[in-house]
């Protein structure tokens, strides 16, 4: 069975939605990312990846497959039959490529992960001078499309989906922006969506109640 | 014929050193990033790509493709004999899609991007804090292989390359991972990567003489 390092509404949030829509069972291990260590048994989590980052997803044969752009190809692509992803082929798998890349680097790297792990105001100041422009372009994509790719959801909402979840506790109200408001609240609809985050906000409590 | 709007030594150089590996012709359009302006005709960058940033790739059909994650597997996939991208189906596939994500978010927008955009040291310290950490994954990956997807040289080469080559002028001193000191050697003795240095070197020197 496959397994899956997580931390509660971290990005790896995106390969818990991918696997439940697709219907895939797995097993989940939560992870305290500031202790590096894995919830279930205080192990070392540099042990089972050496970047201390999630998503690593623990495929059959052992190997462990990290960023989110990989782990969610990969995942659609066991079961091609829940079209998270354009075949192969289909020239839409470059532009679920181009959304992954660009959720992952100019939302996740440039501005979400600065908020959360940085505290001065002067290493924010930037991040948070760009974030309009960054986030304008998904919300003119969506103005007229349901999907980022194609007309099915996609790896590609899983991953944006979570970004936008993330920019409330980051000062950002996506309201500004009612394409990519309207969105989010149609993805949030889905039940496997729905279910993926009240599960993650579960799992939070819980490790909140008792800190590594 | 394909076109590659570029930024002599930007990221794009990435899709170029792909292009020329692959022996794709293409025609190619210097921007200045700063201003916006392509180099041409003066005309207005954002008016080719709304995100103001290279690569954009100008399909056979006149759509845009942009981020260096899509636009190499694009390249690669162009011209499978070429080996430049494991085929779809390969598990390494998936190797490479990380190795690109890895680039792209954690060397380039985490490091490479704020280190060349901001300029107060207060926005630096962070990035500059973690950037070791960073090098030691392809640092430690390197020591025994010579490209970091299977037995040849690949586009997540083309973009570590790249990444590679950016930290000298981002005070960087590469010489402290021998693994990647080696690599870089060779990696920059293939014609293919010599000659897109070459050719962006000069058309930076030209754009120097004659700023927008």
């Amino acid at each position: 069975m496959l397994q899956l390092y997580f931390s509660p509404m971290a990005c790896s949030l995106a390969s818990r939605i991918a696997l439940m829509e697709a219907g895939i069972e797995a097993r989940y291990h939560p992870v305290h990312l500031q202790t590096k260590q894995v919830v279930d048994d205080g192990s070392d989590f540099l042990g089972v990846s050496p970047k201390g980052a999630v998503p690593v997803l623990v495929l059959e044969n052992g190997e462990r497959l990290t960023e989110s752009a990989a782990v969610l190809q990969y995942i659609a692509d066991l079961k091609p039959q829940a079209g998270l992803a354009p075949a192969f082929g289909n020239p839409d798998r470059y532009r679920l490529q181009e959304w992954l890349s660009f959720v992952g680097a100019e939302i996740h790297k440039a501005f979400l992960f600065p908020t959360f792990w940085y505290k001065d105001d002067a290493s924010l100041a930037k991040p948070r001078a760009r974030i309009a422009q960054t986030l304008s372009m998904p919300a003119a994509h969506l103005t007229d499309r349901e999907f980022l790719v194609g007309d099915s959801f996609t790896v590609a909402d899983a991953h944006l989906t979570w970004a936008l979840l993330l920019l409330r506790p980051a000062g950002i109200d996506v309201a500004q922006w009612p394409s990519l408001s309207a969105y989010l609240a149609r993805m949030q609809a889905r039940p496997a969506v729905r279910d993926a985050i009240a599960t993650e906000m579960a799992v939070r409590k819980t490790m909140a109640a008792s800190p590594a």
